[in-house]
């Protein structure tokens, strides 16, 4: 009756390589009284707990300790339950997962799928916190509106590509910054972005101001100040800049990012610090809104699939790096 | 027919001082073509003044050259008039004074002024740039409502005392930081804040926990990021923060003010830049709601007032070192 899950080898004192990590077996977990336990089916690796591991996201926790499981949402499936609420078989998002065969989810921190829905693994990406990012950062901290051209950095990673596809939905006009040729493929070609820069490409600036039909009304920022920045001096006045990750810094020895004051009041801009936790309670009116837009392939999230727990340690450096393309998702289990 | 005007001794390279001035004879200027010529009757001292004769005023000018008049927006009375808009007599407010006996104003920058409305010098204070600010900042750009609490720097300032009055006409909570025993007095006494607090006192910080009903949810800034930051530290999820000035930066040889991205992200915070050229055109929108207020005490602002041009560079020093109380006035003459 052994599981697997992944844990670190060691206390973390740099951003967390393949080698960092190790498969252990361990006893499953026991099942909460008012919770359940569950079959892991897919697992997110998500950027932000590449810092939690370190003890750098916003600094809310410590370093994480050795052999502990390591976080990620989780699509699985219930096996055991002391709710209600649950019947074993049903399908579940948690964001209290872990690298991990099997879960325990404490009362209140799972939500029932509709299997119908959408394919399970779009409720880590298009349906998922990324989405959820996007969709709160578009719709609902800068209301996004027909007027809008929207200029998004990390164009081609799931929480940029979302943005862009949801402000295009919303009528707006959508320009990414993205690295290297194939990502910038990927935001125009299937994303559907108006336009694509390559931010790794010479004389790259020039190409931004080529490719935008005209000032930003709409910053989104993902990655770093400086790239703010760059995009910032391009904007409107009165644009509006959403503020949601900066993750280059979660793993930069550096001090934290700061904001350029002059550039904020010269721009007379609005900035929006956006907190993707806050917009949980919402989660089924997001759903309502983009279900369909996923179902009707408007809303498409590409994805960097790992098959099989094992694969987790390595795909998880990868994406450390930048060099994944899409939502990086372990697939643990088949549904039975 | 000579006049007197105020002038640079020398190019600036630091803060000005009184020395740095001098007091000049000069031929009377021309009446511009569509324009008036008008015979000063109050000038307004600024700090963004300071600045600008350094050149450092948003990166827009080089630095003002010797002998040039200093620039100030007057209350003035039209003495001669190639303009039907005008007559002689007229009194007007225009941004494009000087600090001088008589100024030139070219079409388009004069404003008549209804002497029936308010004292004369109210246009350069409550009814005038600084009066201006604050009602953009909290009418327009904030939007503060009865359920603010509104916490506000450089509270004795002309600007800060008009936040927090303004706020408070719109049913909010206004609490003040200012600098010394006499301005937070005038702050709660004259201006009737909730309450005001000595940054320079020891313990300030605690005593502005102590001051606060509940966390800000607007921070109003004019002063400095340093200040920004403590004021932000406290606020509300979601509060709102107007960035106005960063006054002290204006004259600090040092790199230009940045305002730390996690802070805003951690506050959910929505920062807006104001900029007051923007609402030129809104004047006698703010004229009309504002006047009243001034009229019944409600809106008021101290005046520190030099009179005769005499005055003008050691009260300007006054300003830059943060000495004076109210608002800097020059009384230059009578109105006939």
């Amino acid at each position: 009756m052994a599981m697997r899950h992944v844990v670190l080898k060691h206390v973390l004192s740099a951003q967390p390589r393949a080698d960092d990590f190790q498969i252990l077996e361990a006893t499953p977990p026991a099942c909460p009284d008012g919770g359940v336990r569950a079959r892991v089916l897919y697992v997110s690796l998500d950027p932000y707990v590449g810092s939690r591991l370190r003890g750098r996201h916003m600094g809310e926790a410590p370093p994480a300790p050795m052999r502990e499981p390591i976080p990620g949402a989780c699509v699985a499936q219930v096996v055991e339950t002391r709710t209600p609420d649950f019947a074993i078989g049903d399908v579940v998002h948690t964001m209290e997962g872990a690298w991990a065969d099997e879960i325990a989810i404490a009362a209140g921190h799972a939500r029932k799928l509709d299997p119908a829905m959408a394919p399970l693994q779009a409720h880590l990406s298009a349906l998922g916190m990324p989405g959820l990012t996007a969709w709160a950062g578009v719709t609902q901290r800068a209301r996004v509106g027909a007027d809008d051209i929207v200029l998004v950095d990390a164009a081609a990673g799931a929480v940029g590509g979302a943005v862009g596809q949801i402000a295009r939905i919303k009528g707006a006009r959508a320009i990414g910054v993205a690295g290297g040729a194939e990502k910038v493929r990927l935001v125009v070609n299937e994303y559907g972005f108006d336009a694509c820069v390559d931010y790794k490409a010479p004389d790259w600036e020039k190409a931004l101001d080529a490719a935008l039909p005209a000032a930003p009304t709409l910053c989104f920022e993902n990655v770093s100040v400086a790239m703010l920045t760059t995009m910032l001096s391009r904007a409107a006045p009165y644009a509006r800049v959403v503020l949601c990750g900066l993750v280059d810094q979660y793993h930069a020895d550096a001090p934290p990012p700061q904001i350029p004051a002059g550039l904020i009041i010269g721009k007379r801009a609005q900035v929006l610090g956006l907190v993707v936790y806050d917009f949980y309670p919402r989660w089924s009116d997001f759903l309502a809104e983009a279900a369909p837009w996923v179902r009707e392939g408007r809303l498409r999230i590409a994805e960097d699939v790992a098959h099989g727990l094992n694969g987790a340690p390595a795909l998880f450096e990868k994406l450390m790096q930048g060099r994944n393309i899409g939502k990086c998702i372990v697939a643990v289990a088949e549904p039975s």
